[in-house]
């Protein structure tokens, strides 16, 4: 659940269960961030063949979106309610524990906002998207003011994690200004992977696991060695979400061939111009 | 009226009455935030229900606006004559002082750009949001060269006002840009509200009343336990604004089914597609 | 011409005449900035009242950019010439005096750019404010890396000439993408106008005229003090296009009171829904 | 290929082959840059005169940006490979071997996005776009941790590098957002431009050739002399450009002549509002 624990008995030489409180982040945002990319995916291509195929996405979406809603604030609030109960050894451990309540709080604040947007038409649809880089905003400040007197591997890589967490914020802040742009949402989508990916990095950089070596933390050869490591953590982001796109597309295409299987040849040219539009 | 005099009496050990000095702008961000955020709800229910019931509220809000232009000016030239009038013990108190009244000169500005607006038609309409703009941007730059040679506690509480000051200008820049998006409004609402909450917090942490025991301002696990507090004041200035919103909509709504008690029915199929059009 | 002499020169403790080297950009900035405002206003005020009266403007204010174009190219020769036959004491003056030559020349491609957007109408109609933002962006890095080993006043001076001058590149850039957004022009306007007073303010502080007491420029207070001084010069420069525009908006109206007097009644109740269209 | 090597070298005093290494990324820089400059004015040009003479553009456009992305795809595999193959001497140059390598993956990215869009319809058109402002973000991202614990011209003229591929993935990333402004385009390609003919400065300043005398690589007016000679690469790149514009604009309009001689007066008054539909 926090990082801060495995840290503190790095410098008391006593390793704790650290290795699974990274990886949990890392397995939570590496399935929001391609269920996020796929049904961007989805809605993208849907909207592009609904001209000629008639399919109820709409009310589909809203039940989806319901359902993603009670899934985040559920998740979340077991997620609290384990870092309430925990034991809480130091001053400084309860401290960083808040830390990380305070951030699954305001992603349970986005479960709540994607559940009352659903209910609720009177309020603006963009909330969702606004509530989403709320909660990334929260996570990059806080993050930011988490590692004060740590080595500087140890800070290095979770200020990369700051990074991501505020460009993330930053675009989907950008989405309530711009809705319905597909590469947006994609982008997003393959960052909250990366941050996923970072994450298990950073479990396996600080805590190795199987009693392997542990880095030299001071080390700066190491930075240099690690930002290469995110890079190619990014490219590994955009693949997975470029995979993703041409999967759900084949599908989609395929169902849509067994519905209205004469229409399709007459989509292809209306495509473009769709596309175009939706975009601008 | 200021938190300079209190740091200074706290390292010449006597202590002023500085926390109501903290606790007026407080308030006064406070119900700056809330009245905001109430107004620009009305406006946004108004404008969705226009189409069925007639209600004249164009009139009514320029009437609004200039009542509030007057308020604004009048209390701030109250503020502005306050520490004019009052003794100036040393030059760097002097000089302090002059900080807080260029601050409020650039929001009695904001005052008298409100009634202007109102009152002359060849005015550009989204000179109010510029003004208000500018008044924030002043202020975090009056406040980022306002903490020299202070405690590092002391910096980082006044780091954050400069924070949200300038996110708040920043956004209310965007307004002029993109006028009448209801989420940037409410978003600008919510961080004066924290503005606000945040500056009472700097008034209980800087000068605890009561004779409490004073923070220790060197101590590093302090600014990592106010920033979770910065964020919590954050969340709860969003929950304040979602509150209010669920409020005015509710209120909104019960007087309008008296008015056209028939026609609201047909209103429910309307409402969502207003809205893409106004937020695009 | 610049201000690295004076500097020299207080180091050596001999005082050049290096008042004029500051006043000079001063007056430069403050007619361009002034004369932009009032163009602006004029454009603007010209476009509302369009509907009704004809004015020939648009060939009128093609034959004006073009005679601005040619003042500020043979404006910015004088000037660079200026530089050029200057005697070189030393070659740290020598390379001070290519930062300023290297401004200048951005500032002259601005003119030559605005000459041929006038003339050729194969060009982008925006280049004109391109070019502008380059030139503001080039004058805050160069400025950025022009005063290494200084006093920290002195500093603390240009730096807030970096940061107007950065602001305004980006406004500018802006209004690439934004075109015809009036408060964008103001805006602008007004910071060209900040910065020729903070010009001749650096001047008064740098090299005070009359044999004044020089300033202590390793005193924090200054800085602070001088901040201050900032924020009012914004507040006059905000205030002297205010007046501009009441003046020009004024003019404009008398003068088609005269041409057209009639229609003036009628045109009243368009003149918002027209600014609406040209702001969003 | 990389510039770390004749730093180490020149830490151990012997001086390698370098300068072709910062060379040859200077001449493919150079090379793209005019390219898409070229490209962006042709198609602008194209599109201006595209309602009267009728130009197969559309196929022609898809036909090149296939070759595009082949070559470019090549060019990167090729790059790669000689990165790979190469002789490692230290754990140090193997690491940043492995950082070019991982700029040279994005780039060869982007060549696949290229050829994937013009392929599959079904994919956003601006996905080209945003490879692009990935390429140049990692660019920045890399060359910002890769100077570590070097002289500070060299790690000025770096950040001068991690600067303009900055700015440029901000560009990219805004073509994303505003599709077919001809401006932001041609910013852009001047910037690739200004990255090479960086690129070849450092070659120079880093490893003279033909054994000419080093720079002094700790003295700070070296810094001051770069950063003008910074600016006046800039100034070269936007004339290239320029020039390059008045070049394909003549010959584009010579050729219409001779295709469709009558219509090219009709269409002169046309163009102007065409131009402000397409910037808007």
């Amino acid at each position: 659940m926090n990082d801060s624990e495995g840290k503190i008995e790095l410098k008391s030489t006593k390793v704790l269960g650290d290795f699974p409180g990274h990886a949990l982040p890392a397995v939570f945002f590496f399935i929001l961030g391609l269920w996020w990319g796929t049904k961007s995916i989805l809605k993208y291509t849907c909207k592009k063949h609904k001209r000629t195929c008639y399919l109820d996405s709409k009310a589909l979406f809203h039940r989806v979106e319901t359902f993603e809603g009670i899934i985040l604030v559920s998740s979340i609030g077991l997620l609290v309610m384990g870092a309430w109960f925990a034991d809480k050894e130091s001053p400084l451990i309860r401290l960083l524990r808040w830390h990380h309540v305070t951030m699954y709080f305001f992603f349970g604040l986005l479960g709540i906002a994607t559940i009352l947007c659903v209910t609720f038409s009177s309020l603006p649809v963009s909330l969702n998207k606004l509530m989403l880089s709320n909660a990334f905003f929260v996570e990059a400040f806080i993050f930011f003011n988490h590692t004060h007197g740590r080595e500087i591997l140890d800070v290095f890589v979770h200020q990369l994690l700051v990074f991501v967490a505020f460009v993330t914020g930053l675009l989907a802040f950008l989405e309530v200004l711009i809705r319905n742009n597909v590469l947006l949402e994609l982008l997003r989508s393959s960052l909250i992977l990366l941050q996923g990916n970072w994450f298990l990095q950073i479990a396996f950089v600080l805590y190795p696991p199987g009693g392997g070596p542990p880095w030299d933390l001071r080390d700066h050869n190491n930075i240099m060695f690690l930002s290469v490591c995110f890079c190619w953590h990014y490219a590994l982001a955009c693949i997975i979400i470029g995979v993703d796109y041409a999967f759900v597309v084949r599908l989609v295409k395929s169902r849509l061939k067994r519905l209205c299987s004469s229409e399709v040849g007459l989509l292809k040219n209306v495509q473009r111009e769709n596309e175009s539009e939706e975009e601008m």
